[in-house]
C-alpha cells in the first residue's frame, strides 16, 4: 500500500479500479471459499429442520475508531448479536460497504481487519458484499451495513408473546461501556480514556442461555437507547409493568463516573456485548448460573420482575434511597451515532 | 403528515421518535406479519432440501427520483435479481436506511411507498430492517442497503466454472435504459425526458429461464459498468475469450441517440431490468423462446458466443463495418452514482 493513497470515486465503477480494491484490500482478508467465488449473491447450505434467521443493521458510529472498538467490529458484533438474540447461532455475514471519496486506504485496511479478525473470531464468515463509492464531504469516511442470517434449532426463546407476570428480568454484565467510551472518545476526554467498549458478539452466550429449555422467553441485546428503551420496548408490547432494582443494575465503577459527568444515565447507555433476559422466576437462578460460567456473563445480575402483564406498559425503578421512579423512553437526540 | 415535517437527528435515537418514524410512516406500508413481530431479526422458515441464497447491496443514487423509478424502486430490484441471478427465488429482504437530517418526510413516505409497491408486485416481503440518522449535509437524503434471501430448489445455473467453449451469450432485452435515464435526469436534459429507467425485478423471468435443464450455465444482471463490465468479469473468470455481435446486441433507438449525445457507450451502460445468460449453443433456441414468452423477455437477443475458455479473457465485438475491437473493463469515473 502507497502511505497517501486513498479512495477515489473510480473505486465505486464497477470495473477496473472496484476489482482492484476488492482483491487486494478486501477479499484477501476476509477470504473464504464462497466469498471466492465472486459471485452477486452467496449460495449456503441449509440444515435440515432448521429455521432461518436474517437481520440488517447500519453502522454510522462517529469516531470510527474509539477505545475497545471500531466500526467494523461493531458491525460485526452488531448483526452477530442480533441473530443471536432470536435464540439462533449466525452462520453468515454480508457486508456493504459505503466509502467517501478521500477515505484513506490504509483506514479502510484496518476496518477490515477489524471486520476479519471479528468475523473469525466468530466463526462466521462474510460471505458477500457490496461497495458504494460517494462523493469527498458525504458518508463520513464511511458507513457499515452488515446484514446476516442464522439457524435457529431445538430450543429457543418463544419471544415477547411468551412473557408471563412473574417472570425475571436478568443482564448478563455491567452495562454502558460502549456508549460512554463512543462519547468519551468523541468529546476528547482524556480522563476516560480508560473506559473501553465492551462490544462483544453474543452468540456462544446465547447458546449456553438457551441450551436448557427451562424458561428463557426473551433477549434483547439493549444497544441504541440502552435497557431503558430495550425494557420500555418490551414493556409495550407486553403491557408489562416492569420493575427495576437500582442496587442490583451492574454498572463499573468508572462508567458511572464518566456518565455522571457527562450528565448521562447509564441506563440509557448504548450496549453491544450485553444482553437482557427474560425468563420464568423459577429458572432464573439456572440461567444466572449459565451465564457467569461465560466469560461474557462473569458479571450478569438479576435486575427485576415483570410483576403484571396485558395492562398499560410502564418501568418503574425503586431506588437505593426507598424511592421510585419512572425509567422512560429515551426521546430527543442524546447520544447520536452511537452505534 | 404535516407538509413541513423533516427528519431529525431525533429519529435516530432509538427512542420515542424512532418508534413513532417506524409506526406511522414505515411499517404501516410495508406491513407484513413478520415485521409486525418489531423483533430485530427476522424468522423464516426454510423450505426443505432447499439451498440458501444470500446477498446484500447499497443504493446511493442520484437524483433519489429519476424517470422511470427511484431509489426505492431501484434498492427492491437489485437485491431481488442478485438472487435470482443465482438461480433462486427471493424469499424475504431486510432494509437499512440511512437517513439525513433534513430529509423531507414526505420524500421518506414516497420512497417508501415505493419500496412496499415494488416488494408487493414482486411478492417478496421486507420482514427486518433498521434505520440510522445522520447530519444535515451527510448521506444525500438518503442511502439504502436492502439484503435479499431465496431458496435454490431444482434446476439451477452451476454458475462461471460451468461455461464452456462454443456457450452462447444471450441478453433478455434492450440495454441501457436504466443508466442513461438516470444520467439524462442528473444532466438535466429536457430533450431525454422520455427516456425511462426499466429497473424491473426479473426473478420471475429468470424462473422461466432455469425452468427447463436444458444447459443454461450462468446469468448475471449487468449493472454498474453495463454489459462490459459483466462479460469482462466473466470472462477473467473462466478464462474466456468472448466474441459479440454488434449488430445482434439490442439498444433502443432512444438510448442510442442520448448515449451519442452524452459520449456514452451503451454497452457501458448500467442496467437493472435485464439480465445476460449464458448457455449451450444447442439450447440457445429454446431459452430464448422462453425469454421471450416472459415480457421482460421480448426483445431477448443472441448477442454473441464464447469461443474458447481456459486462456486469456477477452470481450471483443465484431463491428457493423465489418471491424473488431476490444471491449474493455470500464475503468475510471464513468457514470458514478448510478445505483
Amino acid at each position: 500500500m502507497i502511505a497517501t493513497e486513498k479512495i477515489t470515486v473510480a473505486h465505486g465503477n464497477g470495473g477496473t479500479q472496484m476489482q482492484e480494491l476488492l482483491r487486494r484490500v478486501v477479499w484477501p482478508r476476509l477470504g473464504n471459499a464462497i466469498l471466492a467465488e465472486e459471485t452477486d449473491a452467496a449460495v449456503l447450505p441449509a440444515p435440515a429442520g432448521a429455521t432461518l434467521v436474517f437481520t440488517t443493521d447500519s453502522f454510522v458510529v462517529q469516531p470510527l475508531f474509539f477505545p475497545g472498538g471500531d466500526i467494523g467490529h461493531l458491525a460485526v458484533c452488531g448483526t452477530i448479536n442480533d441473530v443471536a438474540m432470536m435464540g439462533a447461532q449466525p452462520a453468515a455475514l454480508a457486508l456493504a460497504l459505503i466509502l467517501e471519496a478521500g477515505l484513506p486506504m490504509a483506514t479502510l485496511e484496518r476496518i477490515v481487519d477489524s471486520i476479519a479478525a471479528t468475523a473469525r473470531a466468530a466463526n462466521v464468515p462474510v460471505v458477500t458484499g457490496d461497495t458504494k463509492v460517494v462523493e469527498a464531504g458525504k458518508a463520513d469516511g464511511i458507513y457499515i451495513t452488515t446484514s446476516g442470517v442464522g439457524w435457529r434449532t431445538g430450543t429457543a426463546p418463544t419471544g415477547w408473546r411468551s412473557v408471563q407476570a412473574g417472570d425475571a428480568i436478568l443482564v448478563s454484565g455491567t452495562l454502558g461501556h460502549h456508549g460512554i467510551a463512543v462519547m468519551a472518545a468523541r468529546a476528547h476526554l482524556p480522563f476516560m480514556s480508560t473506559l473501553q467498549s465492551d462490544a462483544a458478539p453474543l452468540h456462544e452466550l446465547v447458546r449456553e442461555i438457551v441450551a436448557v429449555d427451562d424458561g428463557v422467553r426473551w433477549l434483547r441485546d439493549p444497544t441504541r437507547g440502552g435497557l431503558a428503551a430495550a425494557l420500555n420496548e418490551l414493556a409495550g408490547q407486553v403491557g408489562g409493568a416492569i420493575e427495576l432494582d437500582d442496587a442490583a443494575i451492574p454498572v463499573a465503577e468508572d462508567v458511572r463516573g464518566a456518565a455522571e459527568v457527562l450528565g448521562l444515565d447509564p441506563l440509557y447507555l448504548a450496549n453491544e456485548g450485553r444482553c437482557v433476559v427474560v425468563c420464568a422466576a423459577a429458572a432464573a437462578d439456572a440461567v444466572l448460573a449459565r451465564m457467569r460460567r461465560h466469560a461474557l456473563g462473569r458479571t450478569a445480575a438479576r435486575i427485576g420482575t415483570v410483576s403484571a402483564v396485558g395492562g398499560r406498559g410502564s418501568v418503574v425503578i425503586a431506588t437505593s434511597f426507598g424511592g421510585r421512579r419512572i425509567v422512560d423512553m429515551p426521546s430527543g437526540e442524546q447520544l447520536p451515532r452511537i452505534c
